[in-house]
């Protein structure tokens, strides 16, 4: 079965909001057996619009489209299809009472032009919009099969999973595809190709090695019947890559590394507390994203400046001697957190934000500091990159050091000079 | 001049990565005067793509590709291209000469099969890609223009602004349309178009009104032979906005709410500090997200277990009587980070993020304190969304009274439940 996407709005093309819809319905198409091979997106023109409507119905099964179901004149969505097709729209008594249902839950009456919102075409079924004014269309003909959804992607998205996957679903015939992607870290993308290199022939699944911001991610893709199916045929192999990398693997599918760093915290009983300079309170924020966080994160401090850091525990010799960014005062940072507030592992983040350099160090200068029960550790970076980008990869780099932290595996000294790995990979493709 | 924007390649419709290169030339697309009437995402698919290339040729003047122009064998955008023009690729010595340069300047060799990297069609000019090894191409016959520029953003966006935009400014004739956004605050969707009323007649530029997570937004688009020009229309009536909403204006365009809030802070010689439970340090780090923030922003504490807030200096009966989200203890951790920190300002932000309810309390509650040198103020809204998401307008709730404690108009107590304003705007359209 073969899908293309359009998204309407003229808001779109001016730039005014971005299409997030698109590719949400093309992550989930997939696990459904459906191939994608075009999206668009196209303004409230109804020439237009049922024109491409018109071209995608004749090479392809099903034109998933979102966006122009509003009250107003722009919105012509309805329109088009029903061009597009060769039909015309009446207005569906059931869909009117519920309309009119809606507005007067909010206490009020539906206003005139809204009852275009009720309006269907023969080949057509309205599906219901809990969440908003605008029920959507399943039009199936002998052309092929056009869904209309709303723009606001809450509603998208609630009317994608109660009504359009199912029904695509039902109609697909295609082999279902399923994805499963291991995290990594601690060991460089050649190695790790290297390591997994008797399972890279694999052909379903597929085994793919990725480097990402926060290590190398390996993907298992499998094709089969059915869901179960593929997931049956992932399962051996995502065994294998277990046993093969050990404690190197840290989370699989969505979970994000805080979440994976928190999942090892709390299985080992360990507590964390977080001094951040550079960061500005982002590594404590990261880490307080994991629901549940409170059982292993003990707490944070800002100390954005040379007083701040020094009322809560830094030596002031140690910022006089060595400069406020320096393995020093990073180390000193971490002891000082871990002691105020009792945690097992403490952490210091100390660098240079940008724009200007700081005491001759450029801009992107990081260094953390780790201190345990058992021993004190020290990392350096230049990440030359944008103040925002420095602090995620800075956030990012903590996380790493953190888990090694809790897996007993910190080095004493560690002074790497990260190119922005992105920009690495950015120089070998294109 | 009439646009249309072609994004290649086919991990963007397997969705593992999405396409960001499209918005960001649509945002740029009207001050040079060029009308962007479609938007596709297509894979690396050869006939697919030079049908589409044609099609778009036929009915537009100008089609702008981005991805593809890797040295492999799916990289097939030249390819589609020459095939869509009727041309034949062959290699550019120059382009060849560059290439090999930059491999060697890497200290490597230049792998054979990235000599495609250096080809052109008799209708095309490379263009230089001084951050990576793809360069594009600018094409240009009786059919129109093709223009195809890399994937990878950096070395798209730099592409853009150095070959691309100054070529299309030059053979555009199209009016320009240049946009200022300002941002209001503190009054509501429906008071600002009242007031705005007469402004809202203007044809050129003309003014929209526009409901945003941080605050109303009034847009002023002008449209005019030269941006020069076009900025003149706008001047006056920025003007007249600015006379009749006063302070309510905080920012305009890019600026954001921590900037605009830092520069009034710096403006008028006020420091601010805060301790942070619900938002896990998200405020602090906003706050320093901005260059130079550390001129206003004396420190952030995330004092996330009550223990850690009694530590930090609030009264272990305040919590005891009151609970840990309450009025009192957003009030009391104000006050206690104020005075620790030496701060003119100080804010605490206590509430439940989920997935739980919490004594009580639903999730989103959200108290936040203001502590000032002259009173202390109360808020409490309830987000009702997801943990992210009541962190994020948390946030915007703290900046929004800081900026109101800075310009001495804190009301002492405000109690507001707030629904997502998003919520409340897909409701009523789509």
């Amino acid at each position: 079965m073969r899908a293309e996407i359009i998204a309407i709005g003229t808001e779109i093309l001016l730039a005014d909001i971005q299409d997030s819809n698109s590719h949400y319905i093309a992550q989930r198409l997939p696990a459904l057996g459906v191939d994608l091979y075009y999206m668009h997106q196209v303004g409230d023109n109804v020439e237009r619009l049922s024109g491409l409507i018109r071209t995608a119905l004749d090479r392809s099964d099903v034109v998933l489209c979102t966006g122009g179901l509003g009250p107003t004149e722009d919105d012509v969505t309805r329109d088009a299809i029903a061009r597009a097709v060769g039909e015309e729209a009446r207005v569906d008594v059931e869909a009117e009472a519920t309309l009119r249902a809606f507005f007067s839950r909010r206490g009020s009456e539906m206003p005139a032009r809204n009852i275009k919102q009720a309006t269907i075409i023969p080949s057509g079924t309205i599906l219901p919009n809990p969440r908003g004014t605008a029920p959507g269309w399943w039009v199936e003909n002998a052309d092929g099969i056009v869904v209309a959804m709303p723009g606001p992607p809450a509603e998208m998205t609630g009317m994608w999973a109660n009504e359009v996957a199912p029904r695509l679903a039902a109609r697909s015939d295609g082999d279902v595809i399923i994805s499963r992607t291991l995290k990594t870290v601690g060991i460089g993308e050649a190695t790790v190709d290297e390591m997994a290199s008797p399972l890279l022939k694999s052909r379903n699944p597929t085994v793919g090695v990725y480097a990402k911001a926060d290590g190398v991610h390996l993907r298992l893709t499998a094709k089969a019947a059915t869901e179960a199916a593929a997931r049956a045929r992932i399962e051996p192999i995502e065994e294998q890559v277990r046993a093969l990398f050990g404690t190197a693997v840290w989370g699989a599918d969505e979970t994000t590394l805080a979440g994976g760093v928190g999942d090892l915290l709390r299985e080992r009983g360990l507590s964390v507390a977080v001094m951040e300079s550079l960061t500005g309170g982002l590594l404590a924020s990261t880490l307080t994203d994991v629901a549940g966080s409170s059982d292993y994160f003990r707490g944070g401090l800002v100390t954005y400046s040379e007083a701040t850091k020094i009322r809560y525990g830094v030596p002031a010799d140690t910022i006089a001697e060595h400069g406020v960014v320096s393995e020093q005062t990073a180390v000193a940072m971490a002891e000082a957190v871990r002691e105020a507030l009792g945690a097992d592992i403490g952490i210091g983040i100390t660098g240079v934000a940008g724009p200007a350099t700081h005491g001759g160090r450029p801009v992107g200068t990081t260094h953390i500091g780790v201190a345990t029960a058992t021993g004190r550790s020290h990392s350096e970076y230049v990440f030359a990159q944008t103040r925002a980008a420095i602090k995620r990869r800075a956030v990012t780099s903590c996380l790493l050091l953190l888990r090694r932290a809790a897996l007993g595996q910190l080095r004493e000294k560690e002074l790497i000079f990260a190119r922005s790995r992105e920009d690495a990979q950015r120089a070998g493709s294109a």
